[in-house]
């Protein structure tokens, strides 16, 4: 609701979004994808808390899920300001992303806390770097649907603690963190090979495949980092 | 958060209750049992979200789920305030609970509805009537983690018009209605024989055995006036 506000003095108007452009297409699709992203992750997360051996662990994992809702409901929002239907705009990137999940559901806590800390933290960076490629409202929605630093830094503390505790588990958790990350590849690929507009969009704010090439590259040295900082090899 | 700043200036200060009074045990056992309701609610709402015939639907349970969980944080939190560890506080409250909702696993879309409707309903009417036994920053607290009606006014809505396209429905989810209010009862009955501070706490407020009778029925009144508001008989 406050982003309504905040972004009510931009610079488009959102009265006359109505009526979609063409070039919204792919800001359509960007939004709806980061929106299912968002409400799957709610739901999976939900259920992973579950897996949680306390109740002070459970209940912030659940809290993490309830970050993921609220983020939803932004960008939900701001597809029906530019005159989608937020259900429709998400259901072709249902599959790929129902599919990471299926393919990449936690055996246990620490897997369900690996996953939250690989899945949000690549989230993040991803958001961060198709922001560039955004308008006003859009850019500043998704910049500020970003996961709490606070979260994060939990999720990190507790694999840290528990890869510290016993060393063996940090092997385990290494091949789980690039299964995900393999996963999350594969299904990305999926969504650009099947939706023109998305890639088209990322496309348009490089100069060419090197600068997509240097996108991953970015992203990859990101996740090897946190790898590194919680005691796992990426 | 902004629970902090409001209590703030309020008429006990925080510092000093690190050391809680005995009279605030009730107060502990009251918070404990509204902290771990909502944890659980969340929980489990999250899960009926998946009954949902569409996506729309899905994220509207999904959001009422993400408000739960958002209120049990101001619950722990204040159970923090009050020198009680909110896992430990909530932990004599857990088996009552989790047992409803073994008992109430809606079977359908409609059945989830009616829970969420039911529960959350006679939860408020319960914070309204348990919160004028309170003293101001509790107080204050309970009545803001009520639920916010616009989710409660979709629900009866979709309930509503379940039941005029199919009035066959009607008994089914009036059964339904009647075994969560059961359920609710005697899973409460077994809270109050169980923990002495809390049933002490609302007599006190009360003169007589009578008044908690009066009580009772007012909560049923409520809940048979939001049946009939809905189509079904209480």
């Amino acid at each position: 609701m406050a982003h309504l506000t905040e972004t009510a003095a931009g610079t488009r108007e959102f009265g006359s979004l109505r009526d979609v452009p063409e070039s919204s297409a792919a800001v359509v699709d960007l939004l709806a994808v980061l929106a299912y992203g968002e409400l799957s992750a709610f739901d999976r997360m939900a259920e992973d808390a579950r897996l949680a051996p306390d109740l002070t662990r459970r209940a912030a994992l659940s809290e993490m899920a309830g970050l993921e809702i609220a983020n939803y409901r932004r960008l939900a929002d701001r597809l029906a300001e530019l005159g989608a239907d937020p259900a429709e705009a998400m259901r072709p990137f249902m599959a790929a992303i129902d599919g990471y999940h299926d393919q990449t559901e936690p055996r246990d806590w620490l897997e369900g806390l690996v996953k939250a800390y690989v899945g949000d933290s690549i989230a993040d960076d991803f958001y961060r770097e198709v922001a560039a490629f955004l308008d006003g409202p859009d850019r500043d929605l998704v910049l500020e649907v970003l996961h709490d630093h606070r979260y994060t830094d939990f999720v990190a503390g507790e694999i840290r603690a528990a890869v510290e505790a016993d060393p063996k588990v940090a092997n385990r958790l290494a091949l789980w963190a690039r299964r995900l990350v393999g996963e999350a590849l594969s299904q990305a690929q999926r969504v650009a090979a099947e939706r023109d507009a998305l890639p088209a969009l990322v496309m348009e704010g490089t100069e060419d495949l090197q600068a997509v090439g240097a996108l991953f590259k970015r992203l990859t040295a990101g996740h090897a980092a946190r790898m590194a900082a919680v005691g796992l090899n990426a």
